[in-house]
């Protein structure tokens, strides 16, 4: 079983990274890589500025880039790693034309018939993809994965939701490569921290509601929690780290957080690691460059746990932004519509 | 009017910072260097490794280290930049022999008898020392200034407190220098957050509610809020970048927030800043690179002042943690205490 | 005595070091400030993505930006750190309307009727004035300054000339900042060096014979020298460091290597350090971030002079980028030329 | 056929990579972990500050720290990572025990009777082991590889040789994890350049010559060739990048030694990389953060050839300095023993 796909603004950080990842994928092919205008028609080997590795996998170096025309596209599946404003664009006409859209984009991700999935988190959301049909009468559709720093911090609040979560703050530290190329110049960050990141707070605020909401057979009831983001850049390459407080309705212990951030299940897709989530134990874990290859960069790590009141507890929880956070966020969700018979060859 | 001053712990980071600040003070002249037993006897000079600037002030090159024996010393006031376990014995030893300790240590910080000062926070907690003499039957005292971390984080709350304070959360990204020389190793940090640092969360959360709280005559009440922090190393040579958040008894605005900021004075004293806090406006301030140094390390940087919920604040506060964070307060401790005819010749 | 300047390109990295370092010049006073089309009509202070301090000084903040085009321009002097491209096009307009240009860009540096100019080393060379302006018949001049790199390198050569000075071979570490803003990505440097500087190594093989080449009253004849270099970008802010290997045509010594440097005399203009050259004796310095501030940027720090073969010696060079390398240099040349009768009001 | 192993100085960076390295070995089978005195008896994965990955290897997890004494030593190699000093004591005694010694260490890499081997340079130098038993009356042997910076070096010297090479001059740019743990504080390096190691220069200058040497079955003749180093540290994790300058004895072109590189064959042993030497034709590499991991760390990356004088060439060479230059050394060199049947069970 192989599926054919392509990939939307292929030489950027993230589009390199699903070049890699789609390497060796058991059910995926790249048949196309697609990029600026300026890009068409040159090789993606002579225009990509390779960063993520030693060398550009041998099956991309000679294929030529296409415009983000889905007439050019033969594919069952697009991922797209476009900015915002040209997915706002491009991702419809694909879906129009029949493909699915596995977007990384922040475009759709709010909208209301537009399902935004951590597979592990809240997969039944993929039944909106039939109201966005209808709605939008297209043949394809649209699937997003949420923000980077979303990603880990709902990874990590989707157990505790149950044992009583009301509201969440959460401070994070975040990689460059998450500002993809070229991105923060070194000047601005080195022997430093910048505690901005344009729209980013907006983005964990809401997307974590979305993702912890409940679909009620039309659309998302928002999750009744509150969220408070404050979102910094620190000169790391890859891996955020996050510090989270965690508050409940009742008395909670570290013990029971600890056992409920265990209890999350791996699905059975290819990229999916061994365990969703991993505790350390250790007094001074996760850190970034230590944990973020964890499941090949797919596990999310929390550590720290502590409690900060009666019924607050806090927390460290880190993820690779562009694997967990990005790319393998996108592969993932294709692979579970696969799985749930919704791609079809 | 010259005060003879010491410098205890001369050689580590801190004690750098001391030899450096005091270089053209107008008030003191060091004239005693002390430093751990293998040091003593030798030049400073030839046992610091100088890392604060690219010279070694002259007046030190050639000074003669002392060891940490009050009988050594001509002094009315040492500054100590000693470990913690090391003031614990011999700070003491020094306020006996009648001399006025000016300490940066965290051993006696929250004894219920000894003051623990930022002159533009708690002046009166001052009043502490009669209580500690008479206690201890000292003739000099043991005066100390908090943590780094907290200091820059006590500083910007004070103004909050008259409007409703009730908690605090912070989420602190810290840098190298606070950990001293040689401090944390290279290979440990670089490319890497480390998200534990020993013992400071508790300091902050302590230290904070001894500041603010109130002498009563005999004994500081801790001030009644609560203080949840989460501190983490960041690869950054200089300055601390602190997350808050406030919540308050009512409803808040950022323009009472940002106006009580500017409200705080500065004292009249030779190390004090022109302004205590600086409000910056721009999106992406404070820095640690761009702001640290501003009142020559002495200003706290304060910045996205912005609403979180009805009555929650957020902002990022940032200070030079060797310079208001760690010499520079003992030193206006101290200024703080000739001026208040606490020091005599 | 003031003379009007304007600074051509005064956003980038280095117009932000004009802006600076003139604010509080003796002489000069800054009434112009040009930039890229896109920004005329604006202020300074809102265009600029200020990052060598923390504050715009206060003259700058509110100047309306000017084309470059001479006729906007009331000056005596224009300082210009424009892209060479650019560079080609506006210098020569400023130069005909009788305009002092002092050029830290590269376009006409190897002219050869355009004096490339480091006061200490070849003042003489601005004879080649006269032969400009005959050329050329232009009322005002271009007078230029070296590139970063060559500049550090050779201010050491020029008191080792005499000493029988045959090759030179140079491996520079080269700051972030020599690459303007934004420059160079974090993400292509964090943890990396870039060995490649695009036509840094012939800029230093070429610049350096005409430097210390001799005016015979017509021209420059190169100096009869081999040099070469290999140039790489390491992550550090500020500050060249070099490793420079001088072959002699006789058997050399360290002392009088060492000699030759400390004799390198300093000329009495404002901007002039103490000391040109400054030695340090410690075993691992000259560092980038300890030394590159000395003689506020202006003095070239050499360190580890050693024996590398009997004609042979190895040291290390370095100087502060964007002071001496850039900015300074110009001001340097400017202030030269004032002295020197060559600027009238 | 599986040989026992014991890795001397294991938890230091170069152990830890013995330790990583030696998990999957096809010939080698890791049964004993020594440290010094104060972490005897305890177990590995306690006493050991793990830096190279995530997570220690399982199997070592749980053993129990040896003594530094071949007595409770049951294996047939020992890989040993100590400093010199202690090296200097403690690895005769295991080679009188009969044990094979291969070691990463500098103390005996001089001594006449000892070889200093890289594999695919000078293999025949082992023929010394006879030498050395003869000698020393032992029945076991110590061998040795380079310091990390000689091994890139001369890696790629050697196929330059026999085009008549004359003299080389090569400045070094270091990573981080050739200092060791703790090694280089971060106070000492970030934002910064350190243009001195200890002791480093001099073992280039001279381990290079014995490398290359000529064994006349007897003792090794030093190669006729000069060569001077300047060494430096910067803020690079892995991956020493190294500036060279080679002078021949005739006019030479790019293309002869681009092809000479490319000559040098791999040998077949399973630690050995599928290319000795990788020539890299872009312009901008190699570059430590991209290229260290080539040929999983064994491979040797040159790029930038080019023409520095009629006999002259210059380029950058490149290799992880803790697997190429360290524990894959040593590695690689037990191979060869093994292969050579130097090593019997």
């Amino acid at each position: 079983m192989h599926f054919k796909v392509g990939v939307l603004g292929a030489t950027g950080i993230v589009g390199q990274k699903f070049v890699q990842m789609l390497e060796k994928h058991p059910w995926f092919k790249v048949t196309a890589l697609a990029a600026s205008e300026k890009r068409v028609g040159k090789k993606y080997g002579e225009e990509v500025n390779w960063l993520v590795s030693s060398d550009i996998p041998k099956y991309a170096v000679d294929m030529e880039m296409l415009p983000l025309d889905p007439k050019y596209f033969d594919v069952d599946i697009v991922f797209s790693a476009l900015p915002a404003d040209v997915a706002k664009e491009v991702e419809p006409e694909f879906a129009k034309a029949g493909i699915i859209v596995a977007s990384n984009a922040s475009a759709f991700r709010m909208d209301d018939d537009v399902p935004l999935i951590i597979p592990e988190v809240n997969p039944d959301h993929l039944k909106l993809i039939e109201v966005q049909k209808k709605n939008r009468g297209w043949e394809g559709c649209i699937v997003t994965n949420p923000n980077c720093t979303t990603i880990m911090l709902v990874i990590s609040l989707k157990p505790l939701l149950e044992l009583g979560l009301k509201y969440v703050k959460i401070a994070s530290m975040q990689a460059l490569s998450g500002a993809g190329y070229p991105g923060v110049p070194s000047l601005a960050i080195y022997d430093n921290v910048i505690p901005f990141i344009e729209n980013e707070e907006k983005k964990v605020e809401t997307e974590t509601l979305k993702l912890l909401g409940r679909f009620d057979g039309m659309q998302i009831k928002m999750a009744p929690i509150s969220v408070s983001a404050s979102c910094h850049r620190v000169p790391v390459l890859d891996g955020h780290t996050e510090a989270v407080w965690v508050g409940f309705d009742r008395e909670i212990s570290v013990e029971e957080v600890s056992k409920a951030f265990e209890s999350l299940k791996p699905l059975p897709l290819p990229t999916s690691p061994e365990k969703v989530i991993i505790v350390r134990k250790e007094k001074d874990r996760p850190q970034p460059r230590l944990d973020r290859d964890s499941g090949n960069g797919m596990s999310v790590v929390v550590g720290r746990i502590r409690k900060s009141d009666r019924n607050e507890i806090k927390y460290i929880v880190l993820g690779h932004n562009t694997v967990r956070g990005a790319a393998g966020a996108s592969i993932l969700n294709a692979e579970l519509m696969v799985k749930e018979g919704l791609i079809k060859k």
